[in-house]
Order: structure tokens, then sequence, then C-alpha cells
């Protein structure tokens, strides 16, 4: 019973069968190769935006901070949400690529950004002198860190406040399959027709050994990119390995089969869960993971049994009396079984 | 009637005098100079603290920036008010000093970090993994932003949490001065004495041209400090136009009896402006400042009389209802007089 | 005929069938997973440093980025050839992830670091004062940018004198292995036993997808490792599958088998080249690499009949006297065939 | 005799009294001061250049690197002289303002970059891919670190190479006043007219007490000057005594009578010098410097007798053969006497 994260899913044997098959024979390097120029296209299709531009890298971690590198100066604000990954799990890595840029984080329940609170901080933003960091980004996350989603409504209403100052909108995408499986909609009403400029577009957790694309809706916006990438040591020699995860995991379709393989068994899961006495979910399971509080007797129990995940308060640890409730991270794959989800609600229900 | 700033104010004609000593012929470079060999061990007889590195620089910013880079890797946190000068007022300073450390914004009334809320910071930094930028000082202000002070006990609780932690503590002293003589305490008592590892000690506010110590307890935290000041472009060739000023400065006392006279005047301000029916202070005015609130047409009123000061609500203008309170920041100097006191109480009283 | 790059090749079909491999099941992430702890066990085994720290990136920029950056302060210069790839082909990657440090860049004949010209920017390192950058680490390269080799003795005689000024030394081992296969000493000898404090060892040239290890052998200069990757978007969620390529490259001396056989192909080039009539080698062919010399004329005509390398003359092209003389750089691989070898010698003998 | 350097040098009397002046009542801060204004008047007036953008500092270090990173971005190529103080005395300042660039240090005697050197520079930086730093800006000295100087003619061929890829000039004109009181040319001919599009004029070497200030002939490339400056903690709260200094310097030409007062000294000193057997001049004393080499033993007796300068051979000491000639660094202020001048002459003649 894995639960633990995307993360420690294996990648879909489709997309390594593709690396074997880009092995074959030598190929041009950092990107030149033809692999790419087809990844390019597909994604210009998939997402309707034939001027975008395309990179790749292969962590999320650099995706989002050379994206939002290329949106802020040093003294730029980037508003997010307080609990987003730019911002609480990066290591300070935008602040790195970005030269010291401000990451101002901004409440909002179940991973949402509350449109009041970017109002109150666009305010004072609008209000900056020379004394302060200067409005610079938006930066949101769909699927959420707590597993919600942004409809492409409710994405807009944010990046209307945003781009009525001027400001670029930056998404996080590490999940953004998910999002899409969920709601149901074209790549293209969740990223630049709701607004957003920049989307980093996550394979990693859905199904890739390592991969994430960078499209930039307008290209003026990704001049410094190749830079950037470079410097950071983000330029893949062999770049090809890339390129192919890529195309296998855009290939037919699979990268939102894949999600939604993963988003059907969280909602198993958090249906499941929501039934048994003294559960409760702390959020909508919208994508592929549940946040769900049950009594600490019976996680010592599910973990006993081998049931694998975060428990999500900081500072939570299995010791203390039975009955105190503790929140539980529990993430889906596209390899998540049935079975799993099965067990870990018999396991909860106190039924195993 | 100036109370824009600290900053509109003249220098003391000490300090410039000063200058004008310090002028008669050669003297070496670069901090190698005897008023500077003088100022390190005035200021190490005043803070009793045989051993402390003192350095100077010429801004408060920079002396903050200088400081905090000495305590936080790019990796930091660094927990402070959320009004603190370091976060708000610097344009990402601290981020540029530290190659992009975090400040992390705590709560707190008038100006003050609640014990509370840097309990729950540590708390999480507590757990901080690899992921997560890691716990590297706590930024405090004294006095503070809002006008008010911490008394020894009050910094001595929060830099009693942090030390627990093993983190460094800075005071940004820009109105040290002020707070030394609101509380009639020595300055130990306000700075090592209480927890203290680094203090920028302003000169600017108080009576300066342009200059602030920065003393470290430890001198070993000062290790890198001549190599960022250098890089930084902050070490004064003709050193010793710094030096003069903070001797004069400390001479006799002046730069107490400069706050000293400030704060007198901010004092009675307060209590003029307290017993007008309708003002309301923000604030207790421990120091030089006075935030008071009271209807837009006597601040319409007041300013056409020629009353120089800032609405702090960072959006209020003139224009709009003469009933709405708008809040005033009313910064008193060493040259402001009894007379201008009187003056803006007697306008804002409708007296006038 | 490929003789572009080493990054043109394939990977080893042992190490991609190792990511298969790798692929089954689910797997700690972040380098928590059995592999990673099997690839630390190997190195230390390989290298006979029991304490040496490992950790694993993929790509040699981000390698070399990282490892000079936990040497040197932002202040600190960095002594190394000038045709370094550090100095002269990662976009400034070191500047970026030291916030700033100098390379100081020095001659040599064949890509190789003159003794001499250390001697003398190291006596210039010695008088520096608060004013100048501070001699920080000597950054050495085998096999050099030049396709030489460092022997043993030559390497200590290099660092040696950065020793005897507390320097540390980096390896830049982009094609370490190459080396090794070249000189037939062990790891140790051409590393930490000649006075190498961290070696990046190369696994995308020589067979792997994208991996590089990193060495620390004195595994303090590493505490800030873990921050400086993760804050980079190096640290790779699914690190199992940087782990796995550098398991199977290492097993049964596969890395010293592949740079064996691409050095016998240069090898053999260098020498078919050699014999013709108007060819002059630039360097020694050491290595996996030969720069040699001949006529416009029959770049001209090996290019037309395929043969795919670089000019390596900065502003060279094939427009131009049919006589004059042009630098090819030719880089063989593991996968460069005797075919390919004698198929380009007879083109360029004119006699294909 | 003083003739350590420029820094050790009081301030002009009439720099001093402005102090005082400017010290009268309140005035605005930040720069928004009247004495400000009329300094970017009188700055624009003399330059001929009413479109300059005008901002003040306080230390050239600081100047420079402010200009230089509002020219190059981080993975920018400043082509500098390799002895330029830029280069080779601010602790890597510009690396640290620009986030990284890299300066690129060029040859040529006597402190003038060799036309062929900035070619062969440019021929690579035309070259520039992904993989390396790109062009990015040229800076010049003058007068340089060798106390000579560029006229016009010499400058604008540097420029136009510059220019000819699109890159922007920058010149270091710490010693700016120097030239033009040497070349008896107007400011404008040393600045735009001779293709230098940001100039870093200094007054702290020329009679003020810490003033530079920063001309931006194309007012568009201080875009984010403000941004940078503040974020540096370079900008003075009591900025109008930084106008104040500036002001007084140029009033009735003060800045260039102190410059051509300290040049007519060293010209003394140089003649002076050189009709002595046994010394060489090693660059021609076109500005307020001499650098001539004589026997260790005259040095000895020269010093012990009073003389106060540098030994410039980076590792020259005054133990050693009596014959050994020593390079010397003498540097003439606006205060220098031409009794001093007259004393050094004498005793290293052996007269005295």
């Amino acid at each position: 019973m894995w639960f633990m994260s995307d993360n420690t899913q294996p990648a879909a044997p489709e997309v390594v069968a593709a690396l074997e098959r880009a092995n074959r024979g030598h190929a041009a390097s950092y990107g030149a190769d033809p692999i790419m120029a087809r990844v390019t296209a597909a994604l210009r299709v998939l997402f309707e935006a034939p001027g975008a531009e395309v990179q790749l890298v292969a962590t999320g971690t650099a995706a989002n901070a050379l994206a939002l590198a290329c949106l802020a100066p040093p003294w730029g604000a980037v508003y997010c949400h307080g609990e987003a990954h730019v911002n609480s799990d990066e290591c300070g890595a935008p602040e790195f690529y970005t030269a010291g840029a401000k990451l101002v984080p901004l409440d909002g329940d179940h991973g949402r950004i509350d449109p009041a609170a970017l109002d109150a901080a666009l305010a004072i933003g609008r209000g900056a002198s020379v004394h302060n960091v200067q409005p610079a980004a938006l930066s949101l996350t769909n699927a959420t860190e707590a597993g919600t989603v942004y409809d492409p409504e409710a994405l807009a209403a944010l990046t209307a406040r945003a781009r009525s100052m001027g400001l670029p909108v930056h998404l996080d995408g590490a999940r953004f399959a998910n999002a899409v499986a969920s709601l149901g909609c074209t790549p293209s009403e969740l990223s630049w027709k709701a607004g957003v400029d920049v989307l980093t577009l996550g394979g990693t957790k859905d199904g890739c050994l390592a991969a994430e694309a960078v499209l930039f809706f307008d290209p003026v916006r990704a001049r410094d990119f190749g830079f950037r990438r470079k410097r950071a040591g983000h330029l893949f020699s062999k770049h090809r390995f890339l390129a192919a995860q890529i195309e296998a995991w855009l290939e037919g379709g699979l990268w939102l089969d894949l999600a939604a393989r993963a988003n059907a068994r969280a909602a198993a899961l958090a249906r499941g869960l929501a039934a048994i006495p003294g559960v409760t979910l702390a959020h909508p399971a919208d994508a592929n993971a549940v946040f769900a509080r049950w009594p600490r007797g019976l996680h010592r129990a599910a973990m006993a049994a081998g049931a694998e995940y975060y428990l999500w308060d900081f500072d939570a640890t299995l010791d203390g009396p039975d009955d105190e409730p503790l929140l539980a991270r529990l993430v889906c794959g596209w390899s998540t079984t049935e079975d799993e989800v099965r067990q870990l609600i018999a396991l909860v229900s106190g039924a195993a």
C-alpha cells in the first residue's frame, strides 16, 4: 500500500520503452534532435498554441524556478499560495534562480488562493515605490498542493486580477494532467485561455522518469530561458532522452489516461474513507491526493500493516493518545491498484 | 511643521563640525585611521563588550543586509515582523545580500513579534528537511516600525526562543537610540544581554549625515563582513568621514540626548492628539513616532497649513469624505520644536 | 561517421536495461532507495575511499558548478585552465552557483595548466587584501579539453601548489574514465592520492543517458551540497533512475571498457591521420579525442561524404581557399566503429 | 610626503563647506531635494547631454558595479583591461551586482586595452552559443590604473569595436577629471561623443568626501538603476549630502582645477625622477600618478625619511639587495604640495 507520493511510483512502461527506442544510433545533442521537434509540434497542437515556446527539463523545481526567473526581476514580488511548492518545498529555488525575488505568501482554503487575499496584496503592490519589491508575477498551482483543482473560471478570476496590473501568470502544473483529467476540459482552457502565460507541465509525477515541459504561450518571455537553463546545468546533452519521455507520455493521450487512473483511485479512497465514522476529509479530493483525518490508533495499525503515507501535520508522530485525530496525505498514482485502496480503507475502518 | 521622517532632519551641528575637523591633512584610508580606532574603542566601552567587532557603513539598509548575510546562508529562513524594514522597505536588500534567503514574515501587534507566532514558525522550521529553507536567524527591530519598543524582557523572550534552536539574532537598531532613551536602560541591556548577536546601530536618523555602525558581539560572525562590504561597494575609501560622524555622535552622550529630545516631542504630540475628541492613537508612542487617526477633513486642513507627514494607510488620499478617519505617521526628530508640536495639535483639534 | 561529440552517442545497452529493471515497483524517492545505497558503497570501494560522500546529478555542468560552490565563496578566486569547460562552456554556471566567484583563467599547452602560470597566479593571490577576490580553489580537468591527460605526477605537481596555500582541488572528470583507461592507473591514484578533494565523475559522455557522480573525499566539504542541489532543482524525485545508470555503468568495469574502446578508436584515428602528408596533430591523442589540422579542401570532401565533426577554430568555415589548413576536433565514443575510423582516414588521405 | 593614494587626501574645503550649508533645515529625502535637481541640471549642461540620467552614490565601486549591472545580464561577458579596478580591486563587486557576469580580462600596455586584444575577444564572443557567456559590455577606465589616458580617438577606436557588435560601453571615471584636465578636451568629447554610454564620474579621489555620479547618456539604460541602488543599500536617505558635495565640486570648475593641480604635481614629479640616473618611468605620467622604478636602497631611505607610497610589484618588500630596482606608485592629489614633490625627488636622487 504505497500512498507516499507520486514520486515513489514507477514510470509507465510505454515511457521506458521509448528510451530504448530513442537510444538507437547517434542523435544531435542539446535538443536539436528530431524527437524534440516532434514534441514541440505535439504540445503546440495539444494546447492549441501554435506559437508557444516549448522547453524541457528534468525536474519540477527546475521548471518552476526557471519559469519564474523569466518573469520576475531580482526586485520582484511573486504572489503565490503560502503552501505552494515554490514557496514551501523547493529550498528557495525561485529565490536562487531569480537572484533574490520575494515570494509573497497568500492565504486561501484548500490550497487555492483567496481572491480577496490577492486583492489585498496587489493593492499594497500598487503603491510600491523604489523602497519596495515590485509586483512581478502571480504563481498558481493546479492541481493544488491540497489535492483540489481550480476550474477555468476560478483560474480566470485570479489571473484577471494579475493581468489588470500587467503581471504575467505562472502555473505550476506538476499535476496539470490530474487537473485536466478531473475537470474534463481542454489543456488550453486550463492554461492560456484562463490567463496563464507560462505553464510548467509535469511528467515526472504522472508516469515519466524525470521530464517536465515548460510552455511559454508568449514566446517573447522565453527569450532568456536558454541561457538560464544552460547556466543552471539543466540543458541535457543527450536531450533526446527527455524528449522521448514526453513524446511517449503524450502519445495517444497516455498522460491523461494515467492521471485519470490516479484520480479514480483517489476518488474511491476518499469515498471509502469518508464513509467511515470518525474519519473526516480535510479537502475535496479533486485530483489524485486525499487528505483525511482519523485517530492515531488506526494510523498505527495501518502503518504496521504496511500502509505507506505521510502524517501531514508537520510535527505529528505515532506516539501519543490513540484517539487523537491525525491528518494523513494519501497520494495515488497511475500504478495504485484498487486492491491497495480497498486494503487501506479496510485498515482505517478497523475491519482489516 | 516637518513630521515626514527622521530622514528629512538636518544633521546635528556637532556631527558636521566633526567632519571639518577630520578633514585636516592626510589620513590612512579604508578604516585604518585613528578616528576609527577611537570609535571602535568607544563603542566597546559603551556596550560593555570589549571583544565586539565594530564596522561602519553609510546606510541602514546596507547595515542590515550585510549583517543578515553574515548570519543566514542562501537557503536560510530569517524570521522577522511582517512590517520590519528588512522585509518591507528595502526593496529586497536582504535577499540580494544573502543570495536569496527567505524572510518569513510574522504577525504581532504594534510592530512587535507575537511570541506565539514565532513559536509556530520555529516549530515548522524544526521540521525542515532538504526540501525547505533552513532556520537561520531572527531579526528584530527596536524601536519598532510602529514607534513602540521592546523592553529587555520582551526582547529576551523572543531571542531565547531563537537561541534554543541555535539561531543567531539580529537587531535592526535604526532607532536604537530612541529605544534606549525611552527605556532608560543601558545599551548592553537592550542588546547582547538580551540575546542579540549583531546590532545595526543607526546614526543617520538620529543626527548623523549618513553613518551606521554594525556591532558583532561575537566577532567570529564578522569573519566575512569585510569581503561582503567591499564587494558591495560599502567600504569607504575616505572612511574617516564615517568614523568622525559616529565619534561626534557618541561624544558626551549626544546620541542619547538627540534621541531623548525626539522622544519627548513625540510624547507631547501623542498626549496632545489623544486629548482631542475623535483622535485615536494606533500604537503607544514609546519612541519618536506617533501613529494617530483623525478625520480626513482635519488632515486636509493641517496639510494646507503646512504640516508635512505621511498618510500611512497605503492607499489613503485626501480625496474623500471629510469625516472618514485616516491614519497619520508623525515622526519627530532631534530638531523638531515644541512649537511645531503645538501647531500640529492645534490644527488637528481644529483650534488653529 | 559521427565524430561530433561524446554526447551524440547512444547510451550503453546495459545502462538502458538497468532503467527497465529499476522501474519495477515503488521505491523511496530523493535518493533513499537501495540502488543509491549500493552505488555509494561501490564508488567507495572503487576509489578506496570508505568515507567519501557520494551524490548524483544528471549533468556535468551541474556537477561541476555544485562542487565548486561547495569550495568557493562568492568572493573567491577559482584557478582553472582558460579552456576549461567550467570557464568556457557552461554559460557562467560556476558564477551562478557560487553567487559570483571569479574564475581566473590560466595558460598551458595542450589543455594542461602550466605550473608556472599557476605559481604566478597564486603569488598574486597570496597578496590578496579585502579589495581582491580571495584564493579559493583550483579546478583541473582530466582528460582535458584538448584530449590530453594529466598523469598522477602532473596532477600532484599542481595540487601540491594549491594545497600549500590551503586551497581545495576540484577535478572535472567528465572524461575521467578516459583518463584512467589511458593511464592504466587506479581511480584513487588519479584523484585523492594525487591531491583531489572533489571529483565530478562523468557518466554521460561514457555510456550513460544522463548521470554524473560527485565524490567528496572529505565529506565535510559536502555539508551544503544537499541544500544547493535541491535549491537548484537537481535533486531527482525518482532518484533511482540516476542511481541505476551509475550502478550498471560501474558493474563489471563497464565504465572502463567503454572508455578504453573510445580511446582505442581515437588512437587509431590519430595514427592514421598523422601518417597522411599535410596532416598535423595539434595535441597528443591521449584519450578519446583527436585534434588534427588538414587542408580545407579535404574537410569539404569529408563532410560531403558524411563525416560529422566540428571545425575547432572558432571562426573557421568551409568557405575559403582549398589549401588552408583547418583544425578538426574528432571525438570517439564507445560506439564508434573501426569502420568509421577507417573511412575518415581514407577521406582525409584523399583515397576515398 | 603623502603619495599613497588619492584616498588619503582631505576633501576640498569648498566641498566641506557645502555640507554645512546643505544642513540648514529640513529637506526632502532620497534625492527629491532641490540640490539634487541643480546637480542634475549642472551635469547635463557640463556634458552637453540634456537627456542624460544622473544618479549619485557614495563610492566608486558602487558606481561601477551598479552601472555594469544595468548593462550586463548574469550570463554576460564584460570586456575590460586585466588591471581595471572593476576586475582587480573590487573584490568581485561587478560579479555580485550582475548576479554572476564574467569579466573578460584583456591585455594592453600602460593600462590601455590593446585594440587587437579586444578584436580577438570579440571575435570569440561573436561565435557565442547558449553554452557560452554572451558579449554584453565593454568597460574602459580613463585615466587608467597606470596613470595614462585615452584620448578621444583612442577611446573611439575601442568603443566603435564594441558598438559594431551592439555592446554598450561603460567608462570608469574615478579619475575622469584628471583625464579631462590632462587632455584639455571637453567632458562630452571624452564620454558620449567618444562612444561611452554610461560614465561613473568620480568625485571622491578629486576632492569630495564620498560622492560619485553615474551618468547614463541613454536614460533607457537607467531603467533598473533605482531598484538596484536601493536594494544594495546605496540610496542615501539624507541624499542632499551627496548632492551638495557634487554641486560644490562642479561649481566654478573646481573639479577641473583640483585635478589639474594634481596632474601638475605628478608631471613635475615624473620629470624630476626621470632626470635621475638609474630611475625609469614605467608609464607616461599623463594624469596624477607616477610609476617609477629605482633601487631598493633609495626606497628604504625615502621611506625612512617619511615618504609614503606603495611598492607596486605585488610581492616587493624593502628586504633584499640594495641595488635591485623596485617599482613605486606615487599618487598626487589636489593637496599635494610642490615641496612634497621636491623632497621626494631629492630623496630618490640621493641628494637629501
